[in-house]
């Protein structure tokens, strides 16, 4: 099983001072920087893109960066991010008119590649290319709009995808994004997610290190 | 004639310190924050969207905020910037099917409203619509692509809107955007020019205050 | 088992008279108005919007008017139709981007949502959104085109999607639009069918009753 | 000078009994039947397309339909129209690709050809195909929204293309659409209109006879 | 099982002679011309178009031209490759609002239908259109991208279709396209191919014959 | 004056034999090599891309090749024609949101720039570009549609034309396509043009050599 990674939105941090934020949540103990990136056509909304990702290399930070590409097509920005320092480029299937085709292009190079299953996405967009990603990302909401909790179909999915990335048996991320709270982290965890996008329930709060060590725990605990 | 107003394009800015850039260009005195929205659809590349904007806000900036929307459909996300706090509002008359009415909705939510030239688009795209303007922006190197140095035949068309403008008799700005510098600001303000977008030729350099007031004198000099 | 329900499409009706013609369609025992709503780009053809079902219920149509959206994006026009006095809202999972927030905003509007599967559509969009919808409609002919005739896969589809829907336990209708006629109805509702759009087969003839009365024997008798 | 011409739209009549509202007004002494169509891509609006058009014919509308398309593209509904019996059909230049060949399609099929300026469009469209005209339609309300009154700027470009089409020789109609009613429609035919479009300042009325008469003679004062 | 059908693609032939280049393929044993058509669109290329097909049947060619689209959407160009003397058209079904329509207006034009499944697409797109079509065609490289080879997980792609198309009965051909050479064939015959596409395997080489006899002997000790 | 330039297009010759076809025809004294580019997107047909270009100088054709792109977008597919050997290379200002920065984009790369003008479409879009421009385009015939005459209009455009390049006093071409004949091009070269199409006046027929002597013959009267 794959190391547990919280990977905070940092679409709820302060963009006014994005630098400083970041380096805080990592130091309080997330793994990785999620990245989301709307276009204002394949989601109603824009939000940030490659400049700000390269603004957070240039000020020191380390982490990886993992970027959603809630943007439809893909394939002319995924260079853009790439050179702007992503370590994780993930896209939607429906986005893309050749998916197998941008998945060896975000790894060619160098990034690792996801793909991103919206909750009405059927799992069989998996079959022929599950073995050439390094993530799959499920959406228990719906991206790019406001003010939803947890989908609780997306535990259903998760465990099947869970099953067809063990059969794999190679070392592919669950990475699960919308709603993930501490209260329902440990069951996420149960139904086969190891990777875990945070967005309000992190940085909308005090203590990050206190909220990132109960995620944590509660996932140690359901493991 | 109007006042001069200086607006540095925060593109060129630290986006991992946002705030301290911002505060700092206006103490130096600056008098617009340009910013500058572009969607990967109407132009290749994507920057920032309305959460940055209001960000700025939030953080306490209260100088005029200058939105260039390079965006294609425009009117969806005109309420989400006027909410935002944007303070003008500009578009590009060929990613609107209905520019007159995209004018008065931005009007209708208490913001200012600009329209922008290519630098091949030619002026009569402001013949019905000139009067309901608050602003025109002319392009002086190309929206959304890098490199680009000032084009001559924008001194012309600066000549041509300045004349229709004032001819309306009425207050509406003349914005210049691409490649403006110190050493050509004057020529571009005796062409007409109120209002000058300056890129890295403030956020790049080491003193701020110093290239404002040059710039500010370059202008008085020439009016 | 749901109850049976006749549909006729009032696209087959006389557009001078539609009060007239809805009317007299009820009375003779249809049970909902179904509205075929064409855009000239989902599908190659262009047919009525929301003020015509706002004036069918101003003229006093109460029973259910069950909308097919043959549109593509879906999303705008659904408060307009929910508003325009619609009952169920359905759409091709094709031609909305996320179709689980599709389907949460028509019920948010109060409406009933249903999900549309084209003859070549696999089963597998309902995985994960079944339990969301309200009605799941099968289409025996190609949307937008005339002169078809049922598409026998339907029944194989009919019948797989019956044991979907009896499995979740829940009152989901699935009904089907194209070629219904009063010689095949029995058949299609052995399949699984319970609510039947019917076109030509009620509108273009002179006994409307006695037409819903036999659809109706029929579907008594195959049940 | 060309005959004046009212022509009520019938987006503003009762779609429940519309044969007979047509009859009503056409009876009342309007001359034209006006037939807006929208696609909701053009203008975020959908309303009636060539089957409702086919029914006004078969119900023994013998009285020209004039159909303003609010639809891009245009030449795949063209012929839809024409085999439903339009007389006139007018486009916006914006939306096709190419504006002299739609005319030449239009033509083709026995139909007279418009093309539709909208508030902001320059009057240059006209200046390479004005002579292949049988109508131009100034909009003086931005089509397919809601709520808005006469555009006072559309009286200067009534002036301008009325200088443009006297200069041709051709009998060519100049049409307004949008706001008008009968207190402005002598201003109106002053400008040099002679086609008027009304919507609920007619169907929105009891006495159709006496608008309709109201606005012929402050037309036929104006001239 | 269908006969061995060898199909160069003539992307690689010489286009300065290509009717010269055609018969010297045919004459060496091949059995049809694969025709590739991309539109700039659906693939990021563009190659060629109708007319070319119809100056191949001009110059003489009466093998099959089987034309393999590539383009979005697909229905407007059939007829035109119908009628330029395509015997089998198949395309994508991504690339096609109405999967089904587009199989039968094929039909109706009296060429053979194929669909296109990309690496990534999954089979369940043949679940409810399979009986209707003459041919599967299975990309084992990404289409309208340069310098690939054979992706490894097409040939269990190529079993489970081969398996689904045993099961109908019907002659329904399997065909692969991408990467196929002399010493992969017989492993892509044995997955269940009967039909190959060849590109610079073929057309690049010298002795065309001896590459198609390789190839056809392959086939058959597999077989 | 710029010298008379004959520019036969491609599409009229035998594609089986494009090389010979090409040599013939420069032998007979033609001067360029026309070559129209549709991507059943802006126009509706598809006809031939860079590849076909490529054979050409692999060929060992030295005459200039005209690239008329009847593409949207545009700049994607520029750096294909200019690696596969296009001289001059003509776009719609319709077709390209940048127009100033697609000039660009094809100088950079070693090849001249023009832009062509619909039948329709205004004169204005040259306004501040034309200085930029090796070459303009008229179209006396709707690009991508059979069986049109040359249109009348165009002699006009012509000459207004003619002198906005006489203005800047640079060796800006003028070109014409569509219905050019040898009884017509005196007429043609008389209103300005010095660059002239012909598709089927010259590929249709017998004698190239004769065709084009008579076309050099009448406009030298003409000049």
């Amino acid at each position: 099983m794959q190391s547990t990674v919280i990977a905070p939105s940092i679409l709820s941090a302060n963009f006014a001072k994005l630098g400083e934020e970041v380096d805080n949540v990592l130091a309080a103990g997330a793994d990785w920087v999620h990245f989301d990136v709307m276009d204002n056509h394949y989601v109603p909304n824009l939000t940030i893109g490659p400049l700000v990702c390269e603004a957070l290399r240039k000020h020191g930070v380390t982490a990886p960066i993992d970027v959603h590409l809630m943007v439809q097509p893909v394939d002319r920005i995924v260079p853009d991010f790439a050179k702007a320092g992503a370590s994780v480029i993930s896209f939607h299937p429906e986005a893309s008119a050749h998916v197998h085709r941008t998945i060896q292009l975000i790894k060619s190079l160098g990034c690792q590649a996801g793909l991103v299953l919206n909750p009405a996405t059927p799992v069989e967009v998996l079959d022929y290319v599950l073995e050439d990603l390094d993530l799959v990302l499920l959406m228990s909401v719906n991206p790019g709009f406001g003010g939803q909790s947890f989908i609780p179909s997306a535990l259903d999915k998760l465990k099947r995808v869970r099953g067809m990335i063990d059969k794999t048996g190679k070392p592919i991320r669950l990475e699960i994004d919308g709603g993930v709270k501490t209260d329902n982290i440990a069951q996420i965890a149960t139904a086969g997610a190891d990777t875990f996008v945070a967005g309000s329930a992190i940085f909308g709060q005090s203590d990050y290190a206190g909220i990132v060590r109960r995620m944590k725990d509660a996932v140690a605990g359901a493991r």
